[in-house]
């Protein structure tokens, strides 16, 4: 064995346990009551700590071109970041220009994360427009690894498809076992209210928040339930902002449609009132769908524990405040939407397990389990089991500490969670058996990541 | 007075007394016990009988174009035979060809009703498209006693709108005092499953019903509300078909949404089986939402009952069987999508008297006072009150008959009822105090009809 | 005619138009234009004026004993103030002694009347206990004009009855056509919480409404609806007070079940902070169920306006504060639970019409027509047309005033609407074609009231 | 090691994969990739099979005196039928004679299963009346091991408790670290539609269902979740049985309570119809609640696929048809209630993976992870992880067998899956790392079971 990560306290999405992990050939080939080391075998003294499996975050946009600019993150300082909070598989968006072909976007997407990558990935394939030869190459797609499409249903005049192009994505993705995910928003409804707001002088960026009530979300939610339901296929709605969307969700799961959902870390700790910052500060929490009336909150953490929603990713998506959010300063349209997190995810969505909203257990399934699972990365992927790649995180849970953003590792000049003060946090990190975390510092080097083929969707 | 009906049980929406109606200048002035004749007076004899107010429909069809060909009945038969089943005032749908404007549609639409109308009339502006000059338009058309847009979710590259379309109709409404109404079905959805059940083979009547789901109703109602919700203007649904359709309705009124329904007679009475009937006959109940599973019945019925639907139309929309249903014969989606029903209405609705389902109030709510209301032309239309306009029913609740079609007044081949017993009946019919129907027979004449300005929507 | 109100404007349930009530024999014999007067007609000008139906309070405690005390208002002041109010009927709650028969507690609620009461009334009999004697009695009762049983569900050791004797007395009103009321609240959970609030010292009256949360009246709402359900009969909720309740009622209509509710003018106006007033003037608002926080009003004024609430009784039961109230300084469970409200019922419900929360016809229907033809006395009560009673009320919409306690006609020394600005107010008022209030002042003579005997509930 | 099972695949809640497993002092202490036996360690091959942790059954009652008869199976045969299903550990009802404190109950239970029981095993104490004595008594219970408490809301006259016992047993629970469990079903209405059909000539066994209508069970869980929300206690729903009962339980965790629930196996498969198979055999599918209509079957297999119930039980409690069935030939009412079924959970719960109706990790979280976890014998039982108790199975999931009494191993004189086909078998099963079924038969030894403590309830 080439590594054992001793005396820990092994967390999977069912069980707790005191136990020794063996690792040989970047693969988990043994947990058991104290094994041996032989020679040559590296050991990790997790006494007083957990082991959990690697993150999986499902929801990135790395070197994403937005509105005229780009996301400060690109792959290298992006998986870092997300490495050493613990991270070790991402699946980002790509994104196709106009006219441009699925393969073709891909091609440009490995371009981007080829050599920079620090921990593995895959890519979910954007479509926002379906021209027949969209069409024909979706059934492809799965051969290359990507079994998820992904559609936005707001953004008007840009990245925004309708619903014609929705149901033929629904149709080619059960046929060819891909996941349909879904941006809900009804895109024509935002947009009338954005220029209801503009023209009547409200600018600044807490009118994000009004331009995008929680009922557009909803009813963009329902409505791609409806067709996901009309056309046989399963559904998978990202970023649950609001309690009115999720009643959608459970309604339609109740009757026994195929959905699954995600909330973003975010949404679980900050309100529509942040977005009215003073100093335009306001404009670092506008991101899309926005930020809720705080009871919320309480809404999400409760279906995240009892199942509700199945995944928290972060919707990693960065923009500097100086330069970039600024854009907007007149309009709160022409902000750059989106925030950063990658780093901060486990963290955060952990310290409900310290305030007892969720279990250990369903900490793992959530950032990990669920999401390895759901976009075909699972077993390799998402849990610690005989067999699986040696994506370990040592976590100590009594560790302490204030986030502020230059012990962050991103390269954007804001965390959202600037000086919150929290418990437990990871220290050691590795992916396939390698060392790539050591006491909070990156130590492992870019490109090692792997793409990652991903399977069809299992149900 | 000129006209006095004595002996008779007057019913409104609230009450059932027994009193004479009196009537002078083509109004009611008097209800009491024991009127008394002068010189001159029209007594007519209603013991035994009820005093109804006539019928208010306000969803027909009459001299329209579609797919090629046109509607059976025009405004000459369609009236008369509104008028034999007891209806003395419709609202009919005023459809611009493309490229025209509301106002040169409704030039039209006045000149088809113009010398044929046996009964008053109204219209509603159907909304395809929103050129700036349709948008502008729509203020104004209050002014001319329209107050009510239509806009279709279904049909699509023919009358089908999108979003951005209703969310500006919507809003004009909601500042002219308009009430915006829909054909609420997605109409991408519906296309798609039409295009597989064709490829398919699935050319029958019945597949009608499989290509328009009760999801896809559901679907396409809970966004018009969401988006009347966010525009904050209230909205009218048509032709509600099934319970999931109504359990939108009760949810968004429930969060305090102001949204009215109506669902039309053949729901009431027909199912999805029907479009099974062999030789073709199935396509004689090609409408649209389609007939569905028999349990909707008693929703709908239920619903009319408990107040969750406000008004029961007709959607009289009549094409022959011959020569025109049978345009279909090898391709469902080619059936002319319709059927008649302006006569039977009341007849079919009152049987849910008989039958103790609804109460003899709740009935002339439906049928009378409801949708008067709904629809501006209330008080003087819709009710028997001091001041209203003299559109009485004489009603023999003990009249019975078998429906068939050689007996109705329309002008189309068949009757949806063929064969049905119905207790009750309509014996006379009088338009602001004139006699148009005696003994069941038309006795008015053509063109006594009068336009009816409406009012705006009152809440 | 023996009187003939002229020029006012005639509201019913239904209806709204100008026009002239005739009135002859005590009962409505016409309406219309210009009815003209013969010699001894009374003339009342109601120009300006709506003329309305009397008001009809079915839910009303007057000379009742409650926890050894009595309630301050006996037939003849609370009668009066009712009067006074614009309200001609009410229905009173009859409760047998232990051990004694239903016919010997009507006898003693019949003297407790006569002579007294200045306008007409009807009982309701109270079933605490269910031996064989009471289970055989209750077929009886709509022979002597009592068609409708009332039970506890809360009142521990009192009032509260099991669910045992409830279904038996669901099964004994339906074949009675008698109509179950229920008070709707775990009497047992209320009862632990009490315990527990006064065993740790929370005795100041705000602990009323901790101590019975609207989960408790939630819950009994539901089951006394699930046992009508499974017996088959139908049922009346009283003084609906939460959203909590509401749900369950609509939630049971929406599968079929026949409940009907009220609720009560004070849960409209009040909240639980009213329970915190200083100087333990709280204890005045202490009645049951208790006041809840605010958003509940919103949701009773939208049940009201959509038809989920079928009518607004007083629950009249007035306590003075001096020496009756004060019973509970020292422990709350000890307040006498009551208040008064049957002279300002009306005008409190007719604000909403001012605030176009309701409508003018939805505002007879709750305080008139509904409640009168729930229980029986429709149609000689709770409208105005040809034969009713003629029990009229002259409304002046404009009419200005502020509620105080020394201008109100009740023998209690508070009232809960103390200060309040009001607009629309009852200036005559007529018992069966004779006036008993004129300019706001009682005219009318104790006794002259009736005992109304109702018809079997229809529905 | 003493024993490895090799080349299976482990299978828990969370996880399916390939491994080894070894057993040392009765425990798990490595899973791995080709674990090496030592001298003296049984090797039992798994290839092909699957590994999964013994199932746990929370519901049992064995020897049982349940109106003047006795269950069929007492602790030797009713354990060693568990231990042949696949069952390791159960826990079984514990019910005080009238006026026995629950501590000498306990003691008779513990002397009945004492010598006898092949696998391990605990108890919950049944409340059937609440003395002070039982009040005080409850809290001491957690120090016996005994950490919930069962309430039976049916049963009138019987076991049936009230809901003020119910209030204070929760409030003791919630005190101690207990778990109410609730039995679901308002007696009162029970026995008045029991009395309606007896008298009405109707006994046959099919009126078991009719005098238990679904409404019924609804009603009685919803005020139990009620009770205990009031209350902040948790709660925990046995045998639910129909779409309405889980509808209150998924709207009440959508509020936020805390409220668990099981079905039992014999409602996933047969329906009302088998209560009127011929000959009086549909008395062997007498038990309570009663069979449902056929839909409820689907919607109880969703509830288990989506997490909306969280455990499979038996509800064990076997009569023989001949003899005890059979005192209710002439009255419904006298058939003793209950089924075999402890032997057959566990295949008949896998036929769902077989069917893709639930996965294979869901079907160990109900049948041994959930049980094991609500009940506070996790994690010594209910998975397969170092340090948890080797209670394993080999499960061979193409093993196919036809259900035949005679093959079972209880002491009853009929299977309800009589004749049915399955495919899934256990062969070996341990306990505590002892070998007691071997390829289906029993090779342990009655009275190697132990009690096992359990812990508080942990959320």
């Amino acid at each position: 064995m080439e590594l054992i990560v001793k005396n820990g306290t092994v967390a999977t999405a069912a069980d707790v346990y005191r136990a020794d992990v063996g690792v040989a050939g970047g693969r988990v080939v043994a947990i058991g009551e104290s094994l041996a080391p032989t020679n040559g075998t590296r050991v990790i003294d997790a006494a007083g700590r957990y082991v959990l499996p690697g993150g999986v975050d499902t929801h990135t946009h790395l070197d994403m071109p937005f509105g005229g600019t780009v996301t400060a993150d690109d792959w290298a300082s992006g998986t870092l970041a997300a490495a050493c909070g613990g991270t070790t598989a991402i699946v980002d968006f790509c994104i196709p220009a106009k006219g441009q072909s699925l393969a073709d976007a891909l091609g440009i997407w490995h371009a981007k994360a080829a050599g920079k990558a620090a921990i593995d990935y895959g890519f979910h394939s954007v479509i926002v427009e379906m021209p027949d030869a969209i069409y024909e190459e979706l059934p492809g797609l799965p051969g290359h690894g990507v079994t998820s499409f992904k559609l936005f249903m707001a953004y008007k005049g840009a990245l925004m498809s309708d619903d014609w192009t929705l149901v033929r994505a629904l149709k080619q993705a059960k046929a060819a076992g891909a996941l349909v995910m879904v941006h809900a928003e009804n895109g024509d409804a935002v947009y009338l209210l954005q220029n209801e707001l503009i023209a009547a002088g409200r600018t600044a960026p807490k009118y994000h928040a009004t331009s995008r009530p929680p009922r557009v979300e909803a009813e963009a939610t329902a409505r791609a339930i409806a067709l996901a339901e009309t056309i046989g296929a399963p559904l998978y709605v990202v970023h649950v902002s609001c309690g009115e969307a999720l009643e959608e969700i459970e309604r339609a799961r109740a009757r026994g449609v195929r959905v699954l959902a995600e909330t973003c870390t975010q949404y679980l700790y900050f309100t529509e009132a942040d977005l009215d910052r003073p100093d335009f500060e306001g404009a670092k929490w506008v991101f899309t769908p926005p930020l809720r009336p705080p009871h919320n909150r309480d809404l999400l953490w409760r279906a995240l524990a009892n199942g509700a929603l199945q995944a928290v990713t972060s919707d990693q998506c960065s923009f500097n405040f100086k330069g970039q959010k600024e854009l907007g300063r007149d309009d709160f349209t022409k902000i750059p939407n989106g925030g950063p997190g990658i780093e901060e995810r486990l963290t955060m969505v952990y310290q409900g397990v310290n305030e007892r909203k969720i279990t250990l257990n369903r900490f793992v399934e959530l950032v990990a389990t669920g999401p390895a699972r759901i976009f075909g990365l699972y077993p390799r992927k998402g849990t610690i089991a005989v067999g699986s790649d040696a994506d370990l995180v040592v976590w100590n849970p009594e560790a302490e500490a204030t986030i502020t953003n230059g012990q962050l590792h991103h390269r954007v000049d804001y965390s959202l969670y600037e000086g919150m003060k929290v418990r437990g946090r990871p220290e050691t990190v590795t992916l396939r058996g390698e060392v790539i975390v050591e006491g909070g510092r990156f130590v492992g080097a870019p490109g090692r990541g792997q793409f990652q083929p991903r399977a069809a969707f299992g149900g």
